[in-house]
């Protein structure tokens, strides 16, 4: 299939948008909620996950590629990097990597944790490579939070295991917070809020809004990144307010590797059916 | 170093081992308690895995790559190939690519399946890539025997984050034996035997001889592939017997990637501590 359609005035803008594997889904479900009218291509770089097992080198070279492939190959216009581990490891590198504006998830995470705090500090929870890098830890004292962060690396297999709504993954989210908030009591701490900081998380939402301490405000970064994206993508391009809007959504969806995987499991974090998606080889 | 030293008459040969991670380790353990006089040589491909993703020519590509290192660069006169899914879907490619006996874990697991069953029925708990490969299946029922399969793929990340002896990971460990019992029942089969048949599930031993039927054998494959080993190897190379056995093992770590990582948690499957992982790199 040709990508002139997506050079002509008559199309909408592409807005493509990128992760290691499926969870970022969660945000291009997020998006296509507030822009109905926008065409997207999303990517997932599949044969090469988990980035968090790799170096800063390595993932800004996977996702830089994986951003060229949205931009060149795609049309994409904007690109959004719905992957925690990419934006926290490599969003400068992207940003070098494509003539299009790039939006990581990080700052927008931020931002929402800060908009919602009233005692100035937060938890946040997300992988052990999203956790070493610190880059919540960093985007949120730059804006006077005070924060703690901590690896809940069961959490993402419990999801792909379909265990969304399962009294293990339950027990699993409540030994995490207890450790959390104590951790953070011991500190001085007094945290009312708490940053879900990976895009499979949004799939535990309602576990997480059972399992805080009373008054405790949950924040989705995928759906603190939609926002931030939706904002700068109308600042920037026209069209999506004209024309009517689609009865499907210009949708298209790419795998590196494990197609079978993406489509079978994508559905459940899109919260609509995915097919269709091709396969890309982006080398190494 | 050189590798010279490997190849005088002085030293004893060496053994590689090679994992896409580091549950090998557990295989490790088990040659060491068997072969205390051996030189070995430990590679585990961090930097690239999981395998379980990842397709059947990429896989034979990386263990090919894996394997030539510790024969080339290791002087390994022996390699052992302690991955299930190196061995599921690679080891004919591996056994091309180096010109020294490879050794896999599948047949091993399944020849002391073999010996251990009575009713000639049997199950496999491994990961998915494993389960989907069938390679278990397989190689047990050119043995006469009737299997089936599960896919556990919260075992591996319930050992990594340290779960080892929680009742959490007791937990998922009934529920995925209760859903195999009962498919086994409804299939008509009486099975006796449980094959671990993934280098993590070694450190779930023990809550797995808790959790099974009364009666149903626990078969460890790293084990099986450590014996497997010691007999081809005793059958292939002299000096093992004679001279005086080092106070300390003759012991060499490399990984691709988070040699960090695979310090702090190799400790757990050698039972020993794990110290100076060099990190090589294989290129891809």
């Amino acid at each position: 299939m040709s990508s002139s359609e997506n050079k002509t005035g008559a199309t909408p803008p592409t807005i493509g948008v990128f992760d290691s594997g499926f969870g970022g889904l969660t945000v291009l479900r997020a998006l296509l909620a507030r822009l109905p009218r926008a065409r997207f291509a999303f990517l997932g770089d599949t044969a090469r996950l988990p980035y968090g097992s790799k170096s800063r080198r390595t993932i800004a070279r996977y996702a830089a590629q994986s951003a060229q492939f949205l931009v060149r190959e795609q049309g994409a216009e904007f690109v959004v990097i719905a992957c925690n581990t990419a934006s926290a490891l490599a969003l400068d590198a992207i940003q070098d990597a494509v003539p299009v504006p790039v939006l990581g998830v990080i700052e927008p995470g931020a931002a929402a944790a800060r908009a919602a705090s009233v005692t100035g500090d937060v938890l946040v929870i997300a992988t052990a490579a999203t956790v070493e890098s610190h880059a919540y830890a960093t985007a949120c004292r730059a804006l006077g939070l005070r924060v703690l962060e901590k690896a809940c690396p069961l959490l993402v297999p419990l999801v792909e295991e379909g265990w969304i709504d399962h009294p293990v993954t339950a027990e699993v989210i409540r030994i995490y917070l207890a450790e959390l908030t104590a951790e953070a009591a011991a500190m001085g701490l007094n945290p009312d809020t708490l940053v879900l900081g990976c895009t499979h998380y949004p799939l535990l939402r309602s576990l997480f809004e059972r399992a805080v301490p009373a008054g405790m405000r949950v924040i989705d970064s995928a759906e603190s990144l939609a926002e931030t994206a939706v904002r700068l993508f109308n600042g920037r391009a026209a069209p999506l307010a004209a024309g009517p809007a689609p009865a499907e959504p210009l949708l298209r969806f790419f795998a590196t590797d494990s197609v079978e995987k993406f489509e079978r499991l994508g559905s459940r974090f899109l919260d609509r059916p995915v097919g269709n998606v091709e396969l890309v080889d982006l080398g190494g």
